[in-house]
């Protein structure tokens, strides 16, 4: 759909959390645990910013019944009276076995349309992209988007080699330039500086 | 030092995650628990920052146990080792009983400088500012700032009485207007705000 030039203002955007394949520090490819916090606050930030849907990618079939059976609470009567605004964000969170299925998912919902897949990276390189010109391209492309975090020590390359673009990394400001922020602290901030570069 | 217009580019700033006087769903009084999450990634939001302290303010002294104990162990070489960063980050971290003590802790630091305090509100009012303003603000009257976090459901009326300013809310882009962030993604977005406005 590239050249179609009526602007979609409000893009999809979806958010994928991979458990799968991620490194460790040694740089190997490894598989790492759900943790019910990054469930939580991650869901909150996506449901906060309108973003559609929040995957999370992990092949292990013990650990989507793990986390089928958190969101299984959170659907009950008693637990959506007592956090009716939990309940809603955690209706956001769809387990699927690998990145390949998130992406059939969003087509699915998308009407066929296929999303363009950015993550994050500490080094620049030719597809880097500011948050404002990821979210013009889809709505000029009028495509929805899908925003990747990793967990552990990061993407593994078999990931970043199927983004489109990596979004800027974080600076901070310590004069040391320490950066190392939780996943949960990362995708708030990329959600904020998403919706709002578009404000301007 | 009101009327000294010598700008400080860098000005100190301070973060405080408040366990009392905080709200319950009811609107009354109390203490709630300190939560190793909040230990952990608010200290690392704090650390890439560039904050110079995070309190942690509770006046139960079992709490403040608990706490140390937590940083004692990443005192220890073996922890260091195993994650210096982590160790970097919760060294920011102290726990004091109350309110008026961080800002004694501040004074102390900033040889005799009040900070000015802002806090974050959903209701807009005569304090309100935006992170630019409250920064210019710091830089210009030569001040460190002093930024509170309620936990439960909110801060009290005596904590917010005493702040200087109040920062405007984070608007997420839910159509319903759902904002219901964990404090942890609150954080990260704030400090994020206040530095990137600064920036331009």
């Amino acid at each position: 759909m590239k050249g179609n030039k009526i602007l979609n203002n409000d893009p999809s955007l979806y958010l994928a959390l991979i458990h799968h394949p991620v490194l460790n520090k040694r740089g190997e490819i490894i598989t790492t645990s759900v943790t019910n916090m990054d469930l939580h606050d991650i869901a909150r930030s996506c449901r906060t910013y309108g973003i559609k849907k929040y995957f999370i990618v992990t092949p292990i079939e013990l650990q989507k019944e793990l986390v089928d059976k958190i969101l299984s609470y959170w659907q009950e009567l008693e637990a959506i009276e007592f956090n009716k605004d939990r309940h809603s964000a955690l209706s956001l969170i769809q387990v699927v076995p690998s990145f390949d299925d998130a992406i059939k998912e969003i087509e699915i919902l998308e009407n066929g349309n296929t999303p363009l897949v950015t993550a994050t990276s500490a080094c620049p390189n030719t597809k880097t992209s500011t948050p404002e010109a990821y979210m013009k391209t889809l709505s000029e492309e009028n495509r929805p988007g899908l925003i990747l975090f990793g967990t552990g020590h990061g993407l593994s390359s078999q990931i970043t080699e199927k983004c489109d673009f990596m979004l800027m990394p974080i600076v901070g400001k310590a004069k040391d330039h320490y950066n190392h922020l939780s996943v949960r602290s990362a995708v708030a901030i990329y959600c904020d500086r998403l919706y709002r570069e578009k404000d301007k």
